[in-house]
């Protein structure tokens, strides 16, 4: 993982779109010389301590991976806001060891990977739900009204409101009284059969390509991965339909999954994100938007799934 | 490498947004009830041979690589139209044997995988460029006018007008007569420094992440992979800013680059792809527009870079 974890100067160039697609490491060295005048890394760097928030731990899932490059941690933040009953479900899943000795099943190039019970169709073999429910209400959107977001003036061809709430990529449809969270790279969702209310968040997957937000509304959206993406988004594709691993041996072994509220303080990852409603997330929207340095042309433009939410190492 | 290509039907069902996030095989399995009344696997089981096209060999690269998972293939199929001295340019250095022996030097999550000379900026150690041009103008858009681009209807926030040309993705703004190839998943570009005209084809990227649209119009894009994305997705995140690799034994080698039009016949890879002039195409696009099955809410919607179109092992 230490690896393959970018430190956070990589995270602040990456929030400017890291778009310096350099020819190697001298021009790589003059990073700073093609920033816009106040750039991403300073707009970060002045931003007040209250500008940014640590995850609840009773919302933080913590998920220990094994793959053949080595041992990985996963940190994702959930969602109760938009999926009330799924995030409980998860919690009771996580508490219970569920996900324990599960596994990666799927990875479909510039889709989705997808965990869970490899033997979740096998009535004989699958690993019971415990305490957790079997059957949830589908989620799929909550109430516009009275929804605190942070809302991007930018259009949006898939719906005609977009925006940020608690830190979550949101689209909404105001005159429906409808929002809900979107498909962006790195959201996590509850896998689900024919049956819309067929998900009960055993089996997650994560979004490792292009935001494929033709499946809003269609399934329903538990959190996001905050800390760990280019683990999820690194392993071998499958090699079957839809991307799944066809020999069990290809799929890498869930070791375990925890909630940080329940693990030793000391235990706990420190991570901390940048809040969506803060005056420093909207000066870094206006310099995605707004580009000088190494580029000549600005879009005067962004999108919901193309604005990662920063975040650093616990002070 | 075929353990991770997907066959395809994979690739089919993943055109069709591959959106069975299922609970495992037995529900992957019953895929087919989940498809639209005309799928978009039976749109292309009845496409006619004529709405299918070979890349053309001269404009064609075959990329081999050397990875920690295994040999690789990437075919990349080049846009002259577009960018027509940088295409001259990588026929050029690849007729030279430039590319060979040369590294995937940087690997950025959700952003880009970048390949090329490690030592470029090394005057003493670089790579030399034989006949290529060690200069070149930037080529970062075309006229529009005349352009025989197959138009989307849907809103696009990016440019006024978005749409496809020779199988590539393409945003254009007709008032000012400018065209452009637009930064959609598994485009390629030439690496550049600061300035818009020090890109020479030498150091090339693909976008392995969610459209970085915010770097149209300010570097020249060349082509876009054809085959073997998913090798070229899913290396190991560098650790460097940026994500360029901090070790040089962490960077995969180039054992080679050849244009098909040098390849023995025989050896020359044989893949076809959907000609996005064809009725073929807008069925498939209004196919993801308005699904069905699985599906409990249509985007009514779709985006250029939303849009994978389709290959085939040739018949």
């Amino acid at each position: 993982m230490s690896k393959t974890c970018p430190p956070l100067p990589a995270m602040v160039i990456k929030l400017l779109g890291a778009a310096l697609l350099s020819l190697g490491a001298t021009v790589q060295a003059q990073a700073p010389a093609a920033k816009p005048a106040r750039s991403a890394a300073d707009i970060l760097a002045q931003s007040p301590a209250s500008d940014w928030r640590s995850p609840d731990p009773r919302d933080t899932l913590l998920m220990e991976l094994q793959t053949a490059r080595g041992p990985g941690q996963v940190l994702i933040e959930l969602a109760p806001r938009f999926a009330p009953r799924h995030v409980a479900n998860i919690r009771s899943l996580a508490r219970a060891g569920y996900y324990d000795g599960l596994a990666v099943v799927r990875v479909q190039d510039n889709f989705v990977t997808q965990w869970g019970d490899p033997d979740a169709d096998k009535p004989d073999k699958a690993r019971p739900l415990g305490e957790a429910q079997a059957r949830l209400p589908a989620e799929f959107s909550i109430a516009y009204k009275d929804l605190p977001i942070s809302r991007l003036p930018d259009v949006d061809g898939w719906a005609p409101v977009s925006g940020f709430v608690d830190g979550f990529p949101v689209a909404a449809q105001p005159e429906a009284d409808k929002a809900w969270l979107t498909h962006c790279y790195g959201m996590v969702g509850a896998g689900r059969g024919n049956a819309p209310d067929s998900s009960t968040g055993s089996s997650l997957y994560t979004v490792i390509g292009h935001a494929p937000r033709g499946l809003d509304l269609n399934i329903t959206l538990v959190g996001r991965v905050i800390k760990g993406m280019e683990l999820l988004a690194s392993l071998p594709r499958g090699g079957g339909a839809m991307g799944f691993y066809v020999q069990a041996e290809q799929r890498s072994p869930i070791q375990r999954v925890r909630l940080l509220a329940d693990m030793p303080d000391a235990e706990r990852p420190r991570l901390q994100l940048l809040r969506t409603d803060s005056k420093t997330w909207l000066e870094l929207l206006d310099a995605r938007r707004h580009r000088s340095g190494w580029f000549v042309h600005s879009p005067a433009h962004i999108e919901v799934c193309s604005a990662g939410v920063p975040s650093r190492p616990a002070p």
